[in-house]
């Protein structure tokens, strides 16, 4: 990790955010997923075990962050970080899947299908993501109901097929081929990218500036989270990451770390962080969050 | 069929029309969908073969005769037809699949996991959801951006966990249990007529009285295509369905049939039908088409 990375996490302060944040957008999906006692009541249990309780919720931490930057009023910003928790915990239920990564681990639990079962899977995955749209597209959620919709278009287009949708297809196929660093870097600015911009720009639906500011930081950390998760896939064991470690690897999918070497994957994850960085710069200290969340986001693997 | 359902299909111009929807929602639906040559191919290519060129597009149909009588602009009930079609076939594709119905047949080919595979149908299904949300969220749709969320939100709820994917999840749990009729209509009321409500009240997304008629007709139709279906599965042959025969019956399913016998099941059907009827006497002749559509669900079978 870069001293500049090091040197913008201002703990305590930021973990106290990060934390209050993360206990916050629990609370929030609490109330956002249907309770497990009104019916179906197996796939309303099965959805909050797959969406509560687990995981760093950078994806919502961004889209605070960005919300700071852009005020954002409070409910604006629930709905935009409990939407994209929602499709990512979806993605995560259905890449899990035997028919797609066999993974039987999650967030150190098993994982949906098999704690419930495959069918029971595939409707939380399904379920899961329309919920993000129900939320998006409550009633009156934002004063001006076009930003609304441009809301919903921008995780619509995040999620689908030339986003993450897109991404898991490109990784699909990528299986046991030698793909380039540009061919691998187009696949994570599906799979992983694309949500995490949406993020940032549903937090930071205010101005145009700042929503270009704030995409091209996105674009950069979106990359930079990608290449830190194929470094931890080499470095780090099971029980820190919650699920299967050297996963990757062993399946023989290209990876940062397999193109790159180890070396470079860090150096290049350094190059994404600077650049992030960089974008924000027209920004004085309502940027912090997204900078302290970037150094976060470095901080996980070296 | 009862002679009043007869005598609301005044062929040829009924099934002119139809045919016309028929192509036309099909070449809408040929714009939405991504082309095959846009990377990622295999999955557009996959997505294109399971949304077009198959069914009667009863919900679209549908959607464009609730425009009809609201005098809804046609680029909305294009909107509306494309994304309830777009729902509709994800949800195909995902239920045929192994872990679930376990379908090789769809519309007369071989089922999405045939053509391509099972992790391929799964990315299918997910990006269809996304386009159906990309579709109605469409920047400027509607002049009135209130009623464009309003919308959306009927989509997101009739897919989700109290709509569609919830009745997908009660019929998962009611393989070998013995249903009361309240309980069959409870299950079919999530799975199938959620939906087809949805592209009633999209189509009729204008005055409260015409949604709140509409709502009722898009009710009572709907549980009757359900019951159309029970028997069909009895009745029909394998190639008149373009989907395996039988399937329910001897998947110790319960349907209509098994519960009631055939007989009632058809008296069921008659009875539904003629309360959706009842509905629409508010209105002239613009609910036209919606009473031809009624009588044309009633006709798949007897």
């Amino acid at each position: 990790m870069s001293n500049q990375a090091l040197s913008n996490i201002s703990a305590p302060d930021f973990l106290t955010w990060a934390k209050t944040k993360q206990i916050h957008i629990e609370q929030v999906l609490e109330q956002t997923l249907p309770p497990a006692d009104i019916a179906p009541q197996t796939l309303h249990s099965a959805m909050r075990y797959s969406a509560l309780g687990g995981g760093k919720r950078i994806r919502a931490l961004l889209c605070y962050a960005a919300a700071e930057l852009c005020h954002t009023e409070n409910h604006i910003a629930d709905a935009g970080a409990s939407a994209v928790e929602l499709i990512h915990a979806y993605s995560l239920v259905h890449d899990d899947m035997p028919c797609m990564d066999d993974d039987d681990l999650r967030r150190g639990k098993p994982s949906c299908h098999k704690q419930y079962d495959d069918a029971t899977a595939l409707l939380v995955g399904d379920a899961l993501q329309s919920l993000a749209f129900e939320v998006l597209s409550a009633p009156r959620l934002c004063k001006n109901a076009s930003q609304q919709i441009s809301m919903l278009n921008i995780l619509a287009k995040a999620a689908g097929s030339t986003g993450m949708a897109g991404g898991q297809a490109i990784d699909l196929n990528a299986v046991g081929k030698a793909l380039t660093q540009h061919e691998l870097e187009t696949m994570h600015k599906l799979k992983t990218g694309a949500l995490i911009q949406a993020a940032v720009l549903l937090g930071a639906h205010g101005s145009n500036e700042q929503i270009s500011a704030a995409s091209a930081y996105a674009k950069n950390i979106g990359l930079a989270f990608q290449v830190i998760d194929d470094i931890l896939d080499v470095e780090a064991d099971t029980q820190t990451l919650g699920k299967t470690a050297g996963k990757d690897a062993g399946s023989n999918k290209p990876t940062y770390v397999t193109i790159l070497g180890l070396a470079h994957a860090k150096d290049h994850a350094n190059q994404l962080y600077e650049a992030a960085i960089t974008a924000l710069a027209p920004f004085g200290d309502e940027a912090r969050r997204l900078r302290e969340l970037a150094s976060f986001i470095m901080r996980r693997s070296f």
